[in-house]
């Protein structure tokens, strides 16, 4: 080891380096395969974060070490075309297992992946005849329900695959309860017992899959999965506390989908009030709300299977 | 005319009062109706511009003239329950028609809303069973594809509505050339044989419905048709540019409806680079793009009924 | 005129196309000026929307009329190096008049530029003992209190100059009332007497310079009066009504600013409510306010020197 | 313990809780200190999360146990008066001591602060001799530069104090180099010897104050200096990476505010492209630069004093 080894260099500093990741951040790279006439999308935006031996590049400035966030980005563009993209996390497991393994100072790679939905826009009827398909076969529309989220990490040993979804806003107009809570000096909140209840669900949920060896899931299928099970669990919990609905989603989908072990959720609870018509002489039989921007309830939560170990960090909404 | 009547202050000043208009704005109003199980929302964000008799009110700041933006504000969520919300289309020209016939100094009302859309939430099997319904009647998730807007403007005697939606994403992913084009000392462009086109649609469209006599059009089924069409539009359409893509969509929306003279779009460009990958011995056959964000090409259009006058603002983005 | 002219077009159709334009937008361009050690610097975001003999585009797609969006953007960063960035609203005057004056097409040009502001890092004193100056040279940290605006029109004959800023945050603690109202059956706000008033200050005002011919402004020195003046007229202004307290602002402009004809202001009542700790036995003497996100009064207004003709739009938001 | 306590209803479960907290998120607390006719303003953004005995809650939705969030809403409103707002830090550390101190249920208290800064608007001359003063006492414009952020959190006995700032722009217009690093099959990138160095800076310090019975830092006087400790070494670095620059932040800091331990960054490196006007027959010597939005370098790392514990998480973006 020479004298400008990282070691030897930060043993003799009063001011140390920690954990640290580089690299591009939001390639958006849209993939379309053509199948005769019918196109397929799939529409990315990709991030990329290495570490490894990057001491000399924070001490001294030395980029000897380093693979430049320019050619991570060249990489995502250039494997879209090598690999294509069957699926987010699939994606990401190639750019991280590349990463890790092509090069001698990276250690671990993370990949973090937000996909766009599309779908097809319907023929007209004119055209339906004429074409033969009720679609446009290379003809879009974005779906724009929620966000889908992956995130893939690598440390040349081991996979963590944590996906997700944010921006899923849903509503019970009913079966929503609220009372028997804590009251203190501050507490002038009435109880009630028939309310909205409404959130802006930010999810992340974490794979049993960590091994090449074993057999990988089917992400597209399993997100699919998740998504409805949350959405029905979220539908279907008489709520007597936005905490039990939480609970409950994450337990739909522990109980439903063996291949993940822990849910996280960040759950703004997205207030409606009843607006009081009385001054107005009318009277507001649950029929009139206002929606609330700020402040609101925020409900956090990991839910896990018996024996796991939660991995997923309490501040997820980077994730 | 007393001294202080405002023409007289206005006529002995050299600086004057020009369009001027106020109220309250983003009135977030949910309406929840309740037809035994099963609820029915309406999600709107209501705003409220009122002009009038407003100059004593700028130059020596007495209210008498005013109806407080708070007034207005009530006057949303207070009709929400008395007149319920039929449409957003609907709920405006209630409001507008208040306004300006219950209030000498205000003499006209422009009220703006932003729609949004929710779908029922589908049941599990289990549930589904239970209740008897593959819906859960009181749940719902936000559809989140478009922002639906809708401008009515009264002025006691002439109505002016303008509805129109917003952020709706479309992609043809083949059946767009681009070439033929100018050239000066500053292009560098090559021309396109088969190019992404994309761009995030904002658009709005004026109604032949000016008056109390005339038969309303049914402002929900208009709506839905206008998105179909110019969708249908868009996707049908071999475009040599997007003016010709906007074009046809307007077009296309003017013969099909006859409830509408005008249409406007402001069409971004989203552009999706063919990303060069001969420097990593890779052949690019239109499959991997990089989506820019900017600079954007932005292509603005109105489209009218022959006869007709233009009246929907060049800059209609506000609208 | 041949059969395929767009007059000829136009008579056959029964769908016209109205007012249009298209262009490059948000091209943003950075520009250093090194004057020894001392750098200088101009960032800026400029948009690009030009009108003219566009009818062939729109109906048959034939792109023979148009300079393509991307040689616009090219023309920007040309122009900043042929012509350098004096101020935003010079460097939009040199756009325009090329693009009016260099294509045969191109009857009108509109350019639109935002002005992102810098201010100097101060050297620490070892560094200043050092390098002899108590500013690093090339050192900037971005001031970040409003977005500078501005919009220049030309038609190959008379320029129109619009310039503004947004996004400028002021608050006065005391000096503003609210009383004195019209009251009706929705009306449940009470009178204030001593109040927060404070907006986020959106607002354009319009030059009197048109013409060649005229003294050209000193666009810098105007905007930093202009801005000098609006902030001191709301300062200073005891405010019965936010409306009051913008028409001073304008007056004060126009008293000041000569080269200005017209102001116009769309200023949101960012409310802050005085919270009741009275159920907590606490007495809140004008200490401790809710800032409000949703609804704000929006109170907008146009104020001219007499004689002079308003020509800002009503809705300027997006100018 | 009875049948239906927290821990025996886990053990009985295939599904369990793990972390979890819950609180009212951005209250917008905006403080006045009237000191005659001088006004003073604290104007913060204040989110509450709270954790305990919460097993209860999220199994059977019993809310025993369960401070509401609309109480935490109100607590902050409250010390607003009760201890006033000194500093974000102090008020911080009120709250989290309250929630921590008054509800045995209540065991981990944390608060984020966000904080604007406003300055006093300069009054007019003829104002100033009016009222004695070159400023407005009660009047004021938000400074806008940077967000100063504040986390405290608590557990009973110890304190974690972690403050910072986002959304502060900075650039270096020379003295910035990137050459020697890795080549592999997909690096493109050519070598810079005078490029621009740009960022957004998003930073947070952890304060080595533990405990009650330690000296208390001047949270206000540590924040300035820790800013401008920060802007100088980051003028002051000549940058062979950002890297570099960012350990020099990093290091410039723990050299000279001995409260602090550890400092994390994360910095996007905000690309400024040098425009190629070749085709123009243009030279761009350093002058011209395209300002690029996605994807962005992003370099993030922590810098610690050696001996100390890095505790900031890493992906500190919603600290």
């Amino acid at each position: 080891m020479t004298a400008t080894s990282p070691s030897s260099r930060a043993a003799a500093r009063p001011v140390l380096l920690g954990q640290n990741q580089y690299g591009k951040a939001e390639n958006r790279v849209v993939r379309i395969v053509r199948d005769g006439d019918t196109h397929h999308i799939k529409d990315l935006n990709v991030s990329v974060a290495l570490s490894g031996d990057m001491e000399d590049v924070h001490y001294s400035g030395s980029n000897a070490n380093v693979l430049t966030t320019d050619t991570t980005k060249n990489t995502v563009f250039a494997f879209a075309k090598e690999h294509g993209i069957e699926s987010a996390e699939q994606f990401a497991i190639h750019l991280a297992r590349h990463f890790v393994t092509s090069q001698e100072t990276i250690h671990r790679a993370r990949i973090r992946v937000e996909e766009y939905t599309w779908e097809r826009i319907e023929a007209s009827d004119a055209n339906s005849k004429f074409i033969g398909a009720d679609e446009v076969r290379h003809s879009f529309v974005r779906k724009g329900q929620e966000i889908r989220t992956s995130q893939v990490t690598y440390d040349g040993e081991q996979w963590e695959v944590v996906s997700g979804l944010k921006e899923l806003v849903v509503m019970n107009s009913t079966n929503s309860e609220f009372w028997g809570y804590l009251k203190d000096r501050y507490t002038t909140l009435k109880e009630a017992y028939d309310r909205i209840l409404a959130t802006e669900v930010s999810s992340r949920w974490r794979f049993n899959w960590t091994d090449d060896e074993q057999k990988m899931p089917n992400w597209e299928k399993s997100y699919q999965q998740v998504k409805k099970h949350m959405l029905q669990a979220f539908a279907e919990t008489y709520s007597l506390s936005l905490q039990q609905t939480l609970y409950q989603m994450g337990a739909r989908i522990i109980n439903n989908r063996s291949e993940i072990d822990e849910v996280r959720f960040s759950l703004p609870n997205k207030h409606h009030f009843l607006v009081d018509l009385e001054p107005f002489e009318l009277k507001n039989d649950n029929e009139v709300y206002y929606a609330a921007d700020r402040p609101y309830g925020l409900i956090e939560g990991t839910v896990l299977r018996e024996g796991c170990e939660a991995r997923i960090p309490v501040d997820m909404t980077n994730l």
